[in-house]
């Protein structure tokens, strides 16, 4: 995985650029009613019926991936689903995305293919249309920037605004683990530049290292708030810690909340980890970023519909603006949310 | 124009992502009735009558634009303009964009500021809301990247493959001063570089540079078609240099064309800058990029109500495919047109 030995050869300045688009994208085909031409004119063409979501994120090389640990297919892969997390995150339904990649001349097409492999697959396994970008050249590294678009439900999207005092705060799945990943990774990192042939054991961090390198965005969940018949009063994508997202929220709401240290779910692997590399654990399921579970608030009647979904965790409830945003600890102190957020300057 | 003298004081990372977008969207009011939630949630949420038409693009600093001669507030407001020309490229009416920045740690609040007031100006002027983006640190220079939306006309959006055997090509405005305004401020910045006493004098390049440092897209003209009840059988925007488009709008719409050197048009200032120069006018009026005018067919019996038109000139007709792509010289000779455009890589 810390090794791409494939053949590389084809410099992609022998293309040109139209080449190289139509060579990356001639296995595209749109497969929603809603996309009604793709890739290869001027803009795409699309008809939705409802309200559309719509969002962008960039990813620089060096500020949010190394490809010292990054494979080219996992970074076209979580392009897209960061991405995607965002709609997923109002509430809404997926349905198509637009690519962009700037990358300097020391790539090949067959690096290039790898990134759009990625993206290839994400579209697939969401079930989602690329119908545009642009690809041109950089003058340093990959910045991609992705643009994705989705239906919101009929009922409306779910805002970061609509909590209220004592709905419940939930979240999805287990925190931290995607930020330990990336320690995990830096330091084999650091192992294989001083020793070539140092061979990474990254058996005992599999779960830390896939949620760095191959994160998914709750798509099922959902599905799953339609199942239960669960409509968030409000919510948010983990992207940038659980911190930073719980004071977002709750700024946006004009409310308060406490949040419960020992509610916070974790990962066995992630808890073993922590101990190993001497971090607070709480700490970091706070205030490591790029989890993508959702953070929501709930009405407190809706509890009982979720209370056995191992899916979703309460962690804790919504209080009036004056209370602030706290956290209750496990020696029951009362402390101050402070945004310690992933920070892109 | 070739300096900026403003005091630039405050270091983006001072200020963190979170308070750095807030600053640079504070005044951002939409107006648009069609933008339900704008900037502020994970994704922005629009409402749509009819066909969507969406594009993105990359702006990469050294590769499409030079900070020594490129105002940050023009670079702004060009980013979103060329987008836009994408949009109207459509036939459609462009309604929203996201504009996502990357900027290295070089650059301060006030340079950002700069930036935005350039795009908000593009936005006010062409009555598009700014409805979400990205803003990151960069490793190197800026990266920009802009989605734009739009909706279609009713009759549909005014795709590339729609050109026929017989219909005449025509182009509106002129053609290659962008190009030959790029040559002047390049040649400006390598004089400023030895003496940084140089005066620029740009009085008699006035019209060229313009066109390569605030170009505009051509809104206009979709308020024409229907004024003048046009309805264009194909079109597509020249982004890239009239040789490349003509290209791609005859292979998507599987014609030939010939196309009327002595019928290209080119602006007064850019035949005699060219003279001075000592290049060929009609060879960068075919290959220039950067005009952002719009080529299109139309139905032979639509040339009455265009001909008595200023903006728009007839400059060849379509042909049949085994024809291929032909350039008919001032000396009557017929030159197969290949691709010159500007290559990204």
């Amino acid at each position: 995985m810390l090794e791409q030995k494939k053949a590389y050869k084809t410099p992609v300045e022998d293309l040109g650029e139209f080449a190289l688009i139509e060579q990356l994208t001639k296995s595209v085909i749109a497969t929603l009613p809603s996309t009604l031409h793709g890739i290869g004119d001027d803009a795409a063409v699309l008809k939705h019926e409802g309200e559309l979501v719509v969002s962008t994120d960039m990813l620089i090389e060096g500020v949010h991936f190394d490809l010292g640990y990054m494979p080219l297919k996992h970074l076209g892969y979580k392009a897209v689903v960061v991405n995607l997390s965002d709609i997923y995150a109002m509430g809404a339904q997926a349905t198509q995305v637009l690519v962009s990649i700037a990358v300097s001349n020391r790539f090949t097409l067959e690096a290039m293919e790898e990134i759009y492999a990625g993206i290839h697959l994400a579209c697939k396994t969401y079930g989602v249309d690329l119908v545009g970008g642009d690809t041109t050249s950089s003058k340093q590294g990959i910045q991609l920037s992705v643009t994705a678009l989705g239906i919101a439900p009929k009922s409306g999207p779910i805002m970061r605004s609509g909590a209220k005092e004592k709905d419940l705060l939930v979240v999805t799945g287990d925190l931290g683990a995607a930020y330990m990943g990336l320690q995990v990774l830096a330091r084999e990192n650091e192992v294989f530049k001083v020793n070539p042939n140092h061979k990474a054991d990254l058996d005992p961090y599999t779960y830390l290292v896939e949620r760095q390198l191959k994160p998914e965005a709750r798509k099922d969940i959902i599905a799953l708030f339609q199942a239960l018949e669960v409509t968030p009063t409000s919510m948010i994508d983990i992207s940038d810690g659980l911190s930073s997202e719980v004071l977002h929220l709750c700024k946006q709401s004009e409310v308060g909340c406490r949040l419960y240290e020992e509610k916070i779910p974790l990962d066995p692997q992630f808890i073993a980890v922590c101990e190993e590399f001497n971090v607070d654990s709480t700490t970091l399921a706070l205030s490591g970023g790029e989890d993508y579970e959702l953070l929501f608030t709930i009405k407190q009647a809706d509890f009982q519909k979720i209370k056995a979904n191992p899916n979703m965790t309460v962690i804790g409830h919504i209080t009036d603006k004056s209370d602030s945003v706290n956290l209750i600890t496990r020696g029951d102190e009362l402390i101050p949310i402070k945004a310690q957020g992933w920070k892109a300057f």
